[in-house]
């Protein structure tokens, strides 16, 4: 367990919450604009000036899991739920009375692939995420041991929703399935083989 | 084809490509600064007003895939290889001289899943941008049809090497797979197949 010493959660969330959610907007911008050159060399200057703020004091390395002193997990680095990562939707995972998971996300255009499409790659990066958190149980990590995912069609960039449930258990194996939901009409589907390195079941 | 005018490829990516590198730099540091409140809400302020300038002329919606006049097609917003797109490493994939395929990349803290761990998701998305690539032919575009990924171990942040290779074809099917390699050892395994839907042979 991280032991680093975070600010309580709500403190850090109200600080951080809003600084991702604008470098989300200007990573949507970077790929959008059409503004002239100048504007785009003065938008590069704020945006260093920025960086030096923020670089005043930094962690040495990567953001890791820390826990508040609750024990509150905070995966914020995340590339798929991270709060404080602007690269992740973020995904905000929900679970169902029936311990099944799902989640909706706005994916624009940072996660194209074909025009107009999101990357078949974000789709997998949805899926292993949503897969993973539904194999897992409380305690007891679940790393993903195999991947596969069928694409059935095209998943226009806008909302998506994304779905997984448990199939069965096998040893330290659980065994997953999902999909991505478009317009009601199931558009990638994932099985995935999840291992709990801590199990005995 | 996207028809829309673009500037001349060397002049956009003299415009466009230091603006990317430096959203990119705020990217890792939204995740990794532990400034004080002050100097985040003053960053967020700056970014903020970037956002602004770059607003004053934008794409109606996704970048989509663009081409120069001599007809050199622009993926600059592509989730895993867009020159323009702060999400993508970007992965720039290279053809060796037995028509395999192989990438370096330097993936920080925004690509996280495991402390200190490429996220299986991303490790996914190198690996469908890179078998995509490798599966394509000229004018022939590539659609995943499936991926599968296996995980052998953690992929520790940092430098990687993506490898790919065709393996066979069969009608409008080819079949790829390839590899996530850390330290000369395989980490990550992957094959799919791939649909050319505009393939005869």
């Amino acid at each position: 367990m991280d032991e680093r010493d975070v600010d309580e959660f709500d403190c850090a969330w109200r600080k951080y919450e809003p600084l991702t959610s604008s470098v989300r907007r200007l990573v949507d911008l970077t790929i959008r604009s059409e503004a002239d050159e100048r504007a785009v060399a003065a938008a590069e200057k704020l945006i260093d000036a920025a960086t030096r703020l923020l670089s005043r004091r930094t962690l040495p390395g990567s953001y890791g899991i820390p826990r508040t002193a609750d024990g509150r997990a905070m995966p914020w680095g995340n590339a798929a739920i991270g709060l404080r990562n602007p690269i992740a939707p973020p995904l905000v995972l929900h679970r169902a009375p029936d311990d099944s998971m799902w989640c909706v996300a706005d994916l624009g255009a940072a996660y194209e692939g074909p025009p107009g499409c999101v990357h078949g790659g974000v789709s997998a990066l949805v899926l292993d995420q949503l897969l993973g958190a539904v194999a897992q149980r409380p305690g007891e990590p679940a790393v993903t041991g195999t991947l596969t995912v069928r694409y059935l069609r095209p998943v226009p960039l806008g909302r998506i929703r994304g779905e997984a449930s448990v199939r069965s258990h096998e040893g330290v194996k659980t065994f997953a399935s999902g999909r991505i939901v478009v317009a009601g009409q199931p558009a990638v589907l994932a099985d995935g083989v999840f291992i709990r390195p801590g199990s005995r079941s």
